[in-house]
C-alpha cells in the first residue's frame, strides 16, 4: 500500500478532550476521528487494526466449537420488560420510538435475543450444549462519554452465550472460553490479569474479568503480592478482622446532641472522634421492593453488589427520603442500628462487629449515640462481608499484602446460571423427561478496548509501539528523497516484492521532508521500518530499524526483503 | 463442520408472513430467523453465506484502489438538517433522542458523516481523488417490511463515496466501480442487468441500477427488445409520440356540468370519454415552496421525478387542498390547464401536447371543458417527458418494441455532484488556487438483498440451489446409516480429507432416516452431495451428486476426495 493512496491524516494536535495517552495516539496516528461525543470513524489505518483483533477472536471463538450468528442490533423492548432490564439498564439503554410508536432497544448485550432465539428451537438435552457467539457493534448511552473508545457509545463487541443441561457442562464450556481468552489476549500481545469480578446465582465466583493492567483504566484490580489471588475491587474479599477487642470498658450508649450533623467528616469533628470509631447506617431498597440495611465502619466504603448478595436480593438503590424518615424516625443522616423500626433486613459488616464504643445515628434528628457495643446494642444476625477491600487489608486467601492497580477490563466470562432461561421460557426435556430452564453462561470482549488497551500499554514518547500480530502493517518502507529515481526504484522494488510474499507493507511516497516521514512512521508505530537513501545505496545497503530498538541495521535490499518476509521484529 | 455441532434448524413449515420463495426458503433452511418485524438473526448457515458475499465485495473493492474505513450507525440529527435530508427521509428515518436529548439519526446512508470527514482534512486538489468505501449495518423505518431481507429495518450495506476535482475523475472512478459491480455481482452467481436509473444534477445518466431481473422484485425494469437500452421505470424515457394528430375538426372549448365527478374514471362515464382523451392536471409543491403544475394524459401515470427535474427543482410532493382552491378557483378534481391562475410552472408532457378535443377540468367547481386543444387554449411553453412509460411505448434509443419485467435492486451507483460538498463544505484549492467544492459520487450494495437474489434465481420445488462461490459449504456428506461403524468411518474419513485440504464440507452426522437427511441437503443447497452407505461400499463405492443435477456418479471414497477438491459442480 502507498500512503498516497490511502488516507492516514496524523496530526502533531492533541484533541483538547483525550486525556489518555490511547485516544490521544489514536487521532494523532489518524487511525480514528471523532464524530461526536461517544462516536468515531474507524479510517484505514484504524480498521486494519480492528480487523486483525477481530480475526483473531473468530479464530480463537471458532476453535472453541462456538457457532458464530449475526443478531439484530435493534431489539424490541418488550423483551426487555420480560427480563426487567428495561429498568436495571436505567438511562444507559438507548431506546427508540418507531414510526409505529413500538419501544425498540439498541442493544447494549443480546442475552434476550438470544435466549429467546434458543428457547424457540430448544426441546431436549441433546440439543445442548450449544455456544453462539457475534462480533457485533453494541450501543450504550453513557452519561459521560470520554477516554476515547474506552467509554463510548458505539462500539464494537465478541459476545457469547452458551446453554447447557447441566452445571458441568456449563462448567467446561466455562474453562474453553476462559482459555480461548487467555489465547485471545496473548495472541493480541497484551499482559493481561484475569480476576475474580462479581458472585453470580450459582455461588462462587461465579464471574471473571480479563484486565490489562494500566493507569488509564477505570477498574480497580486488587491482587495478593504473595499468592496468586486476584479480583475487581467490587468482588475483592475482605476477610474479619483478625484482632480482638482491645478496649476493657464498654461504655453505655448515651444520645448526644449533634445538630446538622450529618456526614461522618461533621459528627468525627462535632465528638472529636475517628471515622473508624464510627458505624454508617446505610438504607436501600431493592428491585423487588424490600428495604435493605448495610452497616459500615465510617471509614469504609459499602459495597451495594455484596450486600445485595448478602441480603440476598437481585439489586439495590438507595432509599428515598420518605423510607430513612419512616424506619429511624428522624431526618436523614441520623439513622443507627440500634432500635431501628419497622421491616428491614439488617447486614452487618465484620468491621462493624469488632467495633467497641463506636459512635452511630441516634434515630433521633440531629442527635448521635455513643457509647454503642455491637452484640450488645443491636443484634449481629445477618454478618457479612459488604464493603470495599483497603490497601490496608490483607489477602482473603493466605493474609498476604494486598497490591492496588488501575486495569482496563477487555474481556468478561460470566455464569449467568438460568435468570434469562426461565424468563423467556429456554427450557428442555432432561433425560427423565423433566422440563428444565438451560443454565447458561455469557463471555464478552471489548474489540475497541483491546486496541486501546495495546496502545495503553505499548507506546514511547514517540507513537504508538504496535504488538506484531495486529499491526496495521509490518513493514514501512521510507524513501528519503522522492526525487531521486535509484531511491525510488528501490524502495519500490522492496515494496513490491515484500507484497508479492504477502506481507503488509506501507510505502511512504510523499514528497515529505525526511525528518517528517520519520516522525510519522514512529509515530503510527509499524515494527519493522526500512530506510532507502542515496548514500546507503550508494554503499549497496538499506537501513533497517525495528520500532522498539534503537540500532540499525545495514542490509542489501536483497537481504532487508528476505529478513522482513521471515523475522518478527 | 459436523451437523451436530453447529446449529441449522431447517423447517418444513413456510411462515405466514413470507410471501416470496427466498424469504421462505431463508427461513426453512435455518438460514435466519426473525426477531421482530424487519429484523433478522443470522444463524450459522446464513453468516457463512453472507460472509462469503462480504468477502468478494471487500475484494472487489480494495482491487480498484478504494480505502475500507467503519463509520458510526449513530450520527448526529444536526449534521442531516444542513442536508435537509431529515426531511427528505421523512418518517423512513430512525431518530432517537438520548439521554441529553440530542437527537440522533440510525444511519440508513452516510454521505453526511463521510463529507464533513473529507471536509475535515480537504485543503488541496492533490489530495483527490479519493475514494471510501464501508461495509456495516445501515437502519431505515420501513412502514411494511416484507419480503424477508429485501425490505427490512436492518440491513449490511456496502456504501462507497468518492471525492472529485474534476468531472473526468469522478468519471473514471465511476466506470472503476461500475466494472467492479458487474465482477462483484458475476462472482457472486449472478445475472445482472444494468439499469439506467435518476438523472441527477450533472446531466445526462448520473446513475445505474444493478437489478437481478425476478417476479419477485419490486422494481420495474424497461428494456429494449431490439437494442440495449434498459432503464427502470422511473428513468425510461417516452419519446413523443411520433403520430401527428389525425382530426380535422378541432373543436371549441365548451363547460360541461359534471357534478361530483372527481376522478378520470368518473368523468369518462359522465361524458362517455376515454381516459386517453382527457388531461390530468396534477399541483404539486417543491421543497423550495415553488409550486409545479404537471400535465399528463389521462391513461398515463405522471413521473414526479421527473417534472422536478424538467421544473427545475429539488423533489415535490402533492400541494395541499388550498394550495389547488386557490390555483384552480375550484374544488379538488376540477382543475384544468385552460385559464389556471397565480404562480406556478406549468410542465406539460409530449403525450398532451399531441391531443386534440381533449376533455379537462374546468377551474369551476362540478364542470369539466372539452374540446380542449393545447398550444391553442393553453401555451406548451414547458414540453417535457414527465410520465412513465408504458410497454405499449417505443424505445428512446431505437424506436424498438419494449419489454417489463420486475427485479431486485442489489446495487446502485450515482455521480452527486457537489450537493453535499457544498453544504457541508468539503472544499479544496484547485490548482488555480481557486476554492471548489469536491464532486462526488457514492456507491450501493445491499449484501443482504445479494443473498435474497441468489436464491429467488436458485431454486427448486426442493430447496436453494447456491451457486458455487457464496455457498455455506461446497459438499456435504451424508451418511445413510450412523449405526454402521464402516459408513461412519468412512464418511468422517472423507469429511477430514476434504478439510485439511481447505474445502468447506458439512458432515450430517445426525442419527436419522435417510430420507429426512435427503430432504435437509437438497433444502440448504450445498452444490456437491457425498452419500456414503453399506451396499455402496460392500461394492468400493460412495455416490457423488451435484445439487444441479439429477446423474449419480458412483466413485471410490479417495476418487470422490479428490474430485470435490478439484471440480466445482
Amino acid at each position: 500500500m502507498r500512503w498516497t493512496q490511502t488516507w492516514i491524516p496524523t496530526t502533531k494536535e492533541i484533541p483538547a478532550d483525550a486525556e489518555i495517552i490511547s485516544h490521544q495516539l489514536m487521532i494523532r496516528a489518524g487511525l480514528m476521528k471523532k464524530l461526536a461525543s461517544g462516536t468515531y470513524t474507524y479510517l484505514p489505518l484504524g480498521l486494519r487494526v480492528l480487523e486483525k483483533i477481530t480475526a483473531i477472536v473468530r479464530e480463537e471463538m471458532n476453535r472453541t466449537g462456538a457457532q458464530e450468528i449475526l443478531m439484530p442490533a435493534l431489539q424490541p423492548y418488550d423483551l426487555w420488560k420480560k427480563t426487567g432490564r428495561n429498568q436495571d439498564y436505567g438511562e444507559n439503554l438507548m431506546v427508540l420510538t418507531d414510526r409505529h410508536g413500538r419501544k425498540n432497544v439498541l442493544g447494549p448485550t443480546h442475552e434476550e435475543v438470544v435466549t429467546s432465539l434458543v428457547a424457540d428451537h430448544l426441546s431436549s438435552y441433546k440439543q445442548l450444549p450449544t455456544n453462539l457467539y457475534q462480533i457485533q457493534i453494541k450501543f450504550r448511552d453513557e452519561y459521560r462519554p470520554r477516554f476515547g473508545v474506552l467509554r463510548s457509545r458505539e462500539f464494537l463487541m465478541k459476545d457469547a452465550y452458551s446453554f447447557h443441561a447441566s452445571l458441568e457442562s456449563l462448567e467446561e464450556t466455562y474453562q474453553a472460553m476462559y482459555d480461548a481468552y487467555c489465547r485471545i489476549f496473548s495472541r493480541c500481545g497484551l499482559d493481561y490479569v484475569v480476576v475474580e469480578a462479581e458472585s453470580g446465582p450459582i455461588g462462587g465466583a461465579a464471574s471473571h474479568e480479563f484486565m490489562i493492567p494500566t493507569q488509564a483504566g477505570e477498574d480497580t484490580i486488587v491482587r495478593c503480592r504473595d499468592c496468586d489471588y486476584a479480583a475487581n475491587l467490587e468482588r475483592a474479599e475482605c476477610p474479619p478482622p483478625a484482632e480482638t477487642p482491645t478496649k476493657d470498658t464498654l461504655e453505655q450508649p448515651e444520645d448526644v446532641h449533634t445538630p446538622k450533623a450529618t456526614t461522618i467528616e461533621a459528627v468525627c469533628k462535632f465528638l472529636n472522634t475517628q471515622p473508624h470509631q464510627m458505624i454508617k447506617t446505610l438504607i436501600f431498597r431493592s428491585g423487588g421492593g424490600e428495604v435493605v440495611i448495610g452497616l459500615v465502619r465510617g471509614d469504609h466504603e459499602l459495597n451495594e453488589s455484596k450486600l445485595a448478595a448478602a441480603a440476598g436480593v437481585d439489586a439495590i438503590e438507595m432509599a428515598d427520603e420518605e423510607t430513612v424518615i419512616e424506619l429511624s424516625g428522624a431526618a436523614v443522616g441520623f439513622a443507627g442500628p440500634r432500635g431501628i423500626k419497622g421491616k428491614a433486613k439488617i447486614v452487618t459488616d465484620h468491621a462493624v462487629a469488632a467495633m467497641q464504643n463506636a459512635v452511630s445515628g441516634a434515630n433521633r434528628t440531629d442527635y448521635h449515640t455513643r457509647g454503642i457495643n455491637p452484640g450488645r446494642d443491636f443484634p449481629l444476625d445477618g454478618l457479612a462481608d459488604i464493603r470495599n477491600a483497603l490497601p490496608a487489608d490483607r489477602c482473603a486467601r493466605c493474609g498476604g499484602e494486598l497490591a492496588f492497580s488501575r486495569g482496563i477490563e477487555v474481556g468478561h466470562v460470566f455464569k449467568l446460571g438460568t435468570k434469562y432461561s426461565e424468563k423467556l421460557n429456554a427450557l428442555f426435556l432432561d433425560e427423565n423427561g423433566k422440563r428444565q430452564p438451560a443454565i447458561m453462561g455469557c463471555y464478552g470482549i471489548g474489540i475497541n478496548r483491546i486496541m486501546a488497551s495495546a496502545i495503553e500499554t505499548g507506546h514511547d514518547a514517540d507513537g504508538i509501539i504496535w504488538p506484531g500480530a495486529i499491526a496495521p502493517f509490518h513493514v514501512i518502507v521510507l524513501p528519503l528523497n522522492m526525487d531521486s529515481p535509484e531511491v525510488v526504484s528501490t524502495a519500490e522494488h522492496i515494496h513490491d516484492e515484500l507484497e508479492s510474499k504477502g506481507i503488509e507493507v506501507l510505502l511512504d511516497d510523499r514528497s515529505a521532508r525526511a525528518g517528517f516521514k520519520f516522525k510519522d512512521a514512529d509515530l503510527i508505530g509499524i515494527p519493522w521500518r526500512v530506510v532507502v537513501g542515496d548514500k546507503g545505496l550508494k554503499a549497496g545497503h538499506v537501513e533497517l530499524k525495528s520500532r522498539t530498538q534503537k540500532d540499525i541495521r545495514k542490509l542489501s535490499p536483497h537481504d532487508v526483503i528476505s529478513h522482513c518476509a521471515t523475522q518478527s521484529p
